[in-house]
């Protein structure tokens, strides 16, 4: 018989399945389509493992790799909030938090409990984890412009001025991680992918 | 300037990106679409990281993890080879190793070495935590299945024999996990979703 915990953390797991289907403004990098909050969750965790090293300070490596694998959870009952739609991003907090109840909660109590508090950790961003997982939460989808000529930023009008306002907290965690991404960033406006 | 170390770890991260675009056998939940193997990536991933207190001997969970994050990272060179497909099971392995070779060498040797060594441990399924990986994913489609209709096992006129043979080796790893896909299993073959 399947132990009433056990079936707790089945019912979590079955739950997310529907990340696949919350669709980000991030272009996958050939641009032929849009990606998804759980295959970018995936891509965060593997450059998350990858580029601890970069940091200034010191990181709990798997402890960044578990906020990348569960901050977008919340998603599932809130959908994706593009980072420079500043009207949406004022309500997002409240919303977030009551998902975040929800969804962890189906977790057997301790899980809830650690999960929950993990995921406030990174949306806190005052732990080294946290502002490592909010560095490389950030330099992905930098990344994804990059490669796809700026879809996304000039589908929604963004200017250079916002991408380096929103893209500065890089430099929060890791000197090495924030100079390359504006290298991408001023390449980026040569090219013309990005406005000024 | 971006050192030669962070552009090789950047060159594999952008390469992965079309892990995105390898669709797999295995439905979404909701059966609207096939997943992906980035997407099935971050599940298996989140599943390792909340199941491990089931396995019958302990494991480095975030060995298990890292394991999670890349084992298919071969199939951007090779594709996804359905588990119950003979034929190309057989030269599954050969194809797959110079994949390894090629991707996991983007990076910098030392992490070359690293990620291409655990690939391997996973691989050859020897040590506890390659066990319990090789159980969740084995676990993961089978849920799927069951909450699909067993949409896959049918499109492939895949039978309970094969499906009981195939997921056994969930057992290597944890009595109760075992346990529990037995029972899916079987509600599956008295709910008529998969064939005697």
């Amino acid at each position: 018989m399947t132990s009433d915990r056990l079936r707790k953390q089945i019912d979590f797991i079955v739950e997310i399945d529907r990340l696949k289907q919350v669709i980000r403004q991030t272009y996958l990098m050939d641009s032929s389509r849009q990606e998804n909050s759980a295959e970018h969750s995936w891509h965060f965790a593997v450059m998350a493992m990858l580029l601890a090293e970069h940091t200034d300070e010191p990181v709990d490596v798997f402890k960044a790799v578990k906020m990348a694998l569960i901050h977008d959870v919340v998603e599932v009952d809130v959908g994706d909030i593009f980072v420079y739609d500043q009207e949406r991003m004022a309500e997002k907090e409240a919303r977030e938090k009551e998902a975040a109840k929800r969804l962890f909660g189906l977790l057997p109590p301790d899980q809830a409990e650690e999960y929950r508090a993990l995921w406030e950790e990174f949306e806190a961003r005052e732990t080294p984890e946290a502002r490592y997982a909010a560095a490389i939460d950030r330099l992905q989808p930098v990344l994804h412009n990059y490669y796809t000529h700026g879809k996304a930023w000039n589908a929604h009008g963004v200017k250079a001025e916002s991408v380096l306002k929103v893209n500065r907290r890089i430099g929060n965690s890791s000197t090495e991680l924030w100079g390359f991404a504006k290298e991408i960033i001023e390449e980026s406006i040569r090219k013309g992918y990005l406005k000024q």
